[in-house]
C-alpha cells in the first residue's frame, strides 16, 4: 500500500478498494452532518443507518438527490433512544462506524461509555486522535488529543501514543515519526507532565511503541519545520518531518488545530478512540468537509 | 492617534512621530540582530548602542553600508559584562529600550532581575507579551505568555492581562477586547486554571482592568472567527474580534503562534513585560522581520 499523504490521496484509496463501510448515524438530522454522509455514500465509502428524528431533518430536499439502497432511514423521535440503538448496532457487528448527529456529546457518551451495552472494553483509555491537513505541510499531521482528555496521565498518554501510531501504520507510514510537544526542546523537571516525557522517551528506547522515531520534547518549529528547526542546532531525528504530535494538554492541541483551521486553510478529521470500532464526533462548528474525512478515516481504520 | 491594526501601520506611526529612542543591544553580534537593529536604526526608529564582543561579529560589513551618528559600538568582550553595562545604561537613564543580542537568555535573565542592579522593581510580574500579525484575521492579535512563565498563577495572570491591555492601548484600540481562551467555552471546574478565569471575570465585572471588553472561557473560534463562532451559539461580546488573547500556559501559546508562523505567514513582535523600560528578547530562531517588529513594539512602550 502506499502512503497516504493527504485528504485527497485518502479518498482516493478508498474508492480503490471499492469496500462499503456500514455506519450507524445518531441523529443525522443537521445538514451539515448529512451533507458529509451522503457525500461518503455517493463516492462508495460507506452504507449508512441514519437512526433518528426523521421529522427534524434539516433538509430532507436533499434525498431527493441521493436516496439509494446504501442509505437506510430509522425512525426513533427520541434522541437518547436513537443513540442508544445507533451504538447497539455497533456493538452487534451490524455496523463497523459509529456516528455523533445532532446529539449533545453528554449522551452519546454514556451511551458509548455504559458498561453493558457500551462499547469501550474495560481498561480502554478513550481519547481522541485527529489529522490534519495543512497545504505548507508536506504530510498528514496526526496529533492528539484535541478534546477529550484535559491533562492525561502517564497511561493515557501511553496509550494516545500507541492508537496514533496505529493509525499511521493504516495509512500506510512504515516508520512514524513521534514528536512530544513543549515550548521548547529543554526538558525542564518544573513542567508537570515532563516526567512523563521521560519516561515515554525510556519506553520508546526499551522498544514498547514498535517500529517508530520519538522525540521529545521538541517545540512546534522543530518538530515541523527544517529550516527554522535547524537554527536552534538541536540534534533530532524529527527534525522538520513529524507525522504525529503528542501535545502536553488538550487546550494545547485544541488551540493548535483551530488556529491553522482559522488561518492556514488546514483540513482536519478526527476519530474517538478506544472504542471497539472507529467513533465519528465531531463538533456542530466543523465544516462538511471535516465531517466527510473523519468519516474517510474511519473507513480506513474500521 | 490612529488605531495601528498591522505592523506596517506601526512602521508608519513610528517614522511619522520623527523620535529616535535610545536601546541597549547586549552583544549584538548575530547577523539577524544586527539585520533588525540596523534597519531600526536607518528609519529613524532608535539610536543604537552596542555592546558586546566586537570581535565576534559575523557580518561586519554590514556596517559599511550603515555606519552613522546613530550607532554607537562599545566593545566589552565578556558577554556577561557586556550584558550587565547594556543594563546598567537602561537603568539609569541612558538608555530607553533593552535588546538581547547573542547572549544566553539565562544571563540577560539575571542581569535583569539582580536586586541592586536590575530592572524589574520588586512586586512586578515578569512576562512576556506579544503581537501577531496573521494576513487573515483584520488586526493584530496581542497575546501572553508565549515563553516566560509556564503555568501562571492569579496574581501572575492578573499582571499579563494588563500589561497586555496597556499595550493595546499604545497601539490606539480604545476598548479592547479579551479573550480567556480555553478548549471550549465551558467552565469545567474540574480544570485547573477555569477559578482563576472565573475571578478574573468577576475582576472584569467589578472594573479592576478598566475600559475593556472580556470573556472567558472562550475557544479560538469564538475569539477569532465571527462566523464559525456563530455556530456554536454561544453568546459573546467578543465574538470573532478578540484584540487579546490570554492563554492559559506558555505551552498553549507557543505552540498556537509557532504553528501560525509556519504554516500561516504570520508575523510576531514581542516584549518581556514588567520592566522598568521595554526588553526585546527575541529567540535566535526568530526571523529579522520578528526581531525588527519587536524593536518598533518597544519603541512605542518605551
Amino acid at each position: 500500500m502506499d502512503t497516504i499523504s493527504s485528504f485527497a490521496e485518502l479518498t482516493a484509496h478508498l474508492k480503490s478498494i471499492n469496500s462499503r463501510k456500514r455506519m450507524a448515524v445518531a441523529n443525522a438530522v443537521d445538514s451539515h452532518t448529512l451533507d458529509a454522509v451522503l457525500r461518503a455514500v455517493e463516492m462508495g465509502l460507506i452504507e449508512a443507518f441514519l437512526i433518528g428524528d426523521v421529522a427534524s431533518i434539516e433538509s430532507p430536499e436533499l434525498f431527493e438527490h441521493h436516496l439509494s439502497a446504501h442509505i437506510h432511514i430509522i425512525d426513533i423521535p427520541d434522541v437518547q433512544e436513537a443513540t442508544i440503538e445507533a451504538v447497539r448496532m455497533v456493538k452487534s457487528g451490524e455496523a463497523d462506524i459509529l456516528m455523533k448527529g445532532l446529539v449533545n456529546t453528554d449522551v452519546l457518551l454514556r451511551a458509548i461509555l455504559d458498561k453493558e451495552k457500551g462499547i469501550l472494553p474495560a481498561g480502554n483509555v478513550l481519547t481522541y486522535n485527529a489529522a490534519m491537513e495543512v497545504p505548507k505541510y508536506h504530510k498528514l499531521i496526526f496529533f492528539s488529543d484535541p478534546v477529550v482528555i484535559p491533562s492525561p496521565n502517564l497511561v493515557q498518554r501511553t496509550a494516545m501514543i500507541k492508537y496514533a501510531i496505529a493509525t499511521a501504520y493504516k495509512f500506510g507510514i512504515a516508520k512514524p515519526k513521534v514528536a512530544l510537544i513543549h515550548a521548547t526542546e529543554v526538558a525542564n523537571p518544573k513542567i508537570h507532565y515532563m516526567q512523563d516525557y521521560l519516561d515515554i522517551m525510556q519506553m520508546w528506547r526499551n522498544g514498547e511503541f514498535g517500529d517508530v522515531i520519538m522525540d521529545g520534547p521538541l517545540d512546534i518549529f522543530l518538530a515541523l519545520d527544517k529550516e527554522r528547526g535547524s537554527i536552534k542546532n538541536v540534534p533530532t531525528p524529527v527534525l522538520g518531518d513529524a507525522d504525529i504530535l503528542i501535545f502536553p494538554n488538550f487546550e494545547c492541541a485544541n488551540t493548535f488545530y483551530k488556529g491553522l483551521s482559522l488561518f492556514a486553510d488546514a483540513e482536519m478529521g478526527g476519530l474517538l478512540q478506544g472504542t471497539e470500532k472507529p467513533v465519528v464526533l465531531t463538533s456542530r462548528s466543523e465544516s462538511i468537509d471535516s465531517k466527510f474525512y473523519s468519516i474517510a478515516m474511519a473507513c480506513v481504520l474500521a
